[in-house]
């Protein structure tokens, strides 16, 4: 008798028998998505069968192709595609550019157009060029000397913030901005520092905007790589009378039809509740978008696929959205926020993957105190996995325009470091990713998304915007 | 009077004015390590003007030199070689393995010598090969289903663990003891699947031992890469009579002469403490050992360069040690302790590198439960940095002989999932240090550093082993 009574104090309290559900069904989840995940294969042919999947473009209607195929596959309730108008702007031949030191004596450098950007003239552009740290210093020049010029926008990321997409932010008015503004001083054209804290040879594309500038006065924009920033500086220092050349041939289109994909598990309990996890489908056109952001795609794809594995029913309808035209014009996140505003359904919750397939580390979270706190409240659940990041702050760009109804937004946190060295780049390519990464995000944001669903939000007053 | 007091409140109150020594000084750490590093720069040196740097080569000489050198370049209070007799195991020339289903359909497979290993007859090796998963299938199997055939290790490492290191403690042992533990039994040789959780063509040596087998009864070992273990498994699972040739000429020749190259900082209050930072200079030859350990080496010596430049004098004796010979032999580590215990050094810390120069996540702490609560009582400066590990557990191979003298032991813990990747192997190449985190990885060990120093250890009973 005394052994038998031993013996069940031990067997109470040992790790095993001590671990509550929620501690099952996690560590369900990782181990799932570590020994029998998709989302590596799904990415393999997403990034080498597809490639770079640019709004509008042959691609990006085989990847919503492929993807509704793979997500028919897995026995969800409902796979649709939502119609949405998207921008098709083409790159066209490949951009060519050289600076100039004297008559004849050039140097070419790696530079591409920025998404958006108009054409040079067929023949190229050759003009000074004048080299600026940021938008601000363009009123000090003046007219006087940015006239008939190339403006350089040359500051660069800072490298002392932990945080890279900070540094990011830092940095990006410039690519954003800077023709509309050199423009408004009579410049011919604008060249930007990639928004890349290493020095390499990849020029960095993204989105410009010519708001609402009359067309004959759009001046063309190019991305210029990091090391011929700093060459290209050092020589203006040399020789401030050194001339840039370049050439490109992008054009914007008319709009064209494309879609988001979305499929969903129903909820059992609460059908009426939606939770949304998703990524954008579409990417830039220099590499195979592995990381921005095939990597969140077939991680949202694979959260639903591993919660069924794992034989959990959520209790309040689970979608999976694959968002179409994030980079330049987000239409397809404004497209589902409007229809779901339209159908009138009750968004309570929406997670997004959007910064690269790495090491995962936590959650930001835009929501109210309340609810942050829910989600901190797991913190300890989380920490055999590392995960350790539960911060207040941004979700994501595509399940923004959510945000009215007043639901729970989060994005995933992966390690940032390396995520710049490949943004926007022909180097952000599938061999870039590593598969226990991509899987370990995965299985994060599927663990949040079953903790979401099984306790629900805390009812709170609307989010204010 | 009024706006005065109020504006000293403010000023109080304000992040920048309540920033305490600690803060700042951590904070100058990063920044310096971020943007004025010099890591990257000797590993690029070490990696691709030296390379492999086995223990007895010419490039383990070479890094001898170039170490010493930086750091008689760094005008540290003292630089000096160490002394210390190393192994001479040579590979010699390339290893070649075929598997034969039948008399001559062969299929060749990609194989590398352990560390250690004898060679193979001249003319290879040829015989029935049987897979195991384990030692310990040895047993059930018996002579009567060994002798005379090569044994096959192939259990993979368990990729539900999160931390890699604990997959691969879990499976060396098939490296470390597979052709001892076979012998017994009569087998010719071992093939042992390579400690790697991808599956990809790179075999991965490692050391392995024969302890006290005569050199008669000593049998070849090599590694084999995971695809071709998969592939290998199920060929025999189809053909078990399959049979497994490889050939190998390595040779371990007498001990030579090497050194661990230290450098030091004299302690300006307690000169007699001795606070220790190092990783092994020595690495496998197939890559350049970047990872495993050039990145511990480089930000080991950049510690005590970023702590000089953000004007730090530190009160204890702050030693960088490279140690010679951990791959194979333990000969730098256990020769570092032994002259510290002949001179009655007081050593109080020691923190190693050597987990790869991945983004930093804190650390293993070898230590009594008041230091390890110090330690972790520093958290929160650790926060903006994403430091959060601060476990209880191992620290490093080179440093673990110091323990006796009941000193604080420490191991950084960068991120794991892609360490496997390269460990042993022929891409483990500068290429796959990112900038980035090497730097994050030295600010991080020099904030550590810098703390311990600055409040000592905690006096404690002597640590028990």
């Amino acid at each position: 008798m005394r052994i038998v009574l031993l013996l069940a104090f031990l067997l109470a309290s040992t790790p095993f028998f001590s671990q509550t559900e929620d501690e099952k069904q996690i560590k369900a989840i990782y181990d799932m998505a570590l020994t029998n995940g998709k989302a590596y294969d799904w990415l393999n042919y997403l990034s080498n069968q597809i490639g770079g999947r640019l709004s509008g473009s042959v691609q990006a209607q085989h990847a919503v192709d492929y993807t509704k195929t793979q997500l028919d596959a897995l026995g969800l309730d409902k796979v649709w595609l939502q119609p949405v108008m998207v921008p098709k702007w083409v790159r066209g031949i490949p951009e060519f550019a050289y600076f100039e030191t004297s008559p004849g004596l050039t140097t070419n450098v790696p530079i591409c157009a920025l998404g958006g950007s108009v054409a040079t003239p067929d023949g190229g552009l050759k003009a000074n060029i004048v080299e600026v740290k940021g938008l601000e210093e363009l009123e000090k020049l003046g007219k006087a000397k940015i006239e008939g010029k190339i403006v350089f926008y040359n500051r660069p990321m800072d490298p002392t913030l932990i945080n890279t997409f900070s540094a990011y932010s830092g940095c990006v008015d410039q690519r954003a901005s800077g023709a509309v503004e050199a423009a408004k001083y009579g410049a011919l054209g604008v060249i930007v520092r990639s928004m890349n804290l290493r020095l390499d040879d990849y020029p960095h594309t993204g989105s410009m905007r010519y708001g609402d500038t009359p067309v004959n006065q759009r001046i063309p924009a190019a991305a210029i790589s990091t090391n011929a920033a700093e060459l290209l500086s050092t020589t203006l220092k040399l020789n401030p009378n050194t001339k840039f050349y370049f050439k490109q041939s992008c054009k914007q289109y008319d709009d064209v039809q494309s879609y988001n994909v979305i499929g969903e598990i129903t909820g059992s309990t609460y059908p009426n509740e939606v939770m949304v996890v998703g990524g954008h489908l579409d990417s830039w056109d220099l590499g195979d978008g592995s990381h921005d952001d095939g990597a969140g795609c077939v991680q949202s794809m694979d959260v639903l696929r591993i919660l069924k594995k794992t034989g959990y029913k959520p209790k309040r309808t689970l979608r999976v959205v694959l968002f179409m035209n994030e980079e330049n014009g987000m239409r397809g996140g404004n497209k589902y926020a409007e229809v779901a505003h339209e159908k009138n359904e009750k968004h309570v919750f929406a997670l997004e993957s959007d910064s690269g397939g790495f090491t995962p580390r936590g959650f930001s979270i835009d929501a109210s105190e309340e609810n942050i706190e829910q989600i901190q409240g797991w913190k300890n659940l989380f920490e055999p996995y590392l995960i350790h990041v539960f911060q207040k702050g941004g979700s994501g760009a595509d399940i923004g325009p959510l945000k009215d109804e007043g639901i729970v937004l989060a994005g995933l946190k992966p390690d940032s470091q390396r995520y710049f060295d490949y943004h926007h780049a022909e180097n952000d390519t599938f061999e870039q990713v590593n598969k226990r990464e991509l899987e370990l995000g995965a299985a994060t944001m599927a663990s949040l998304i079953y903790l979401m669903d099984k306790y629900g939000t805390v009812p709170t007053q609307k989010v204010k915007g």
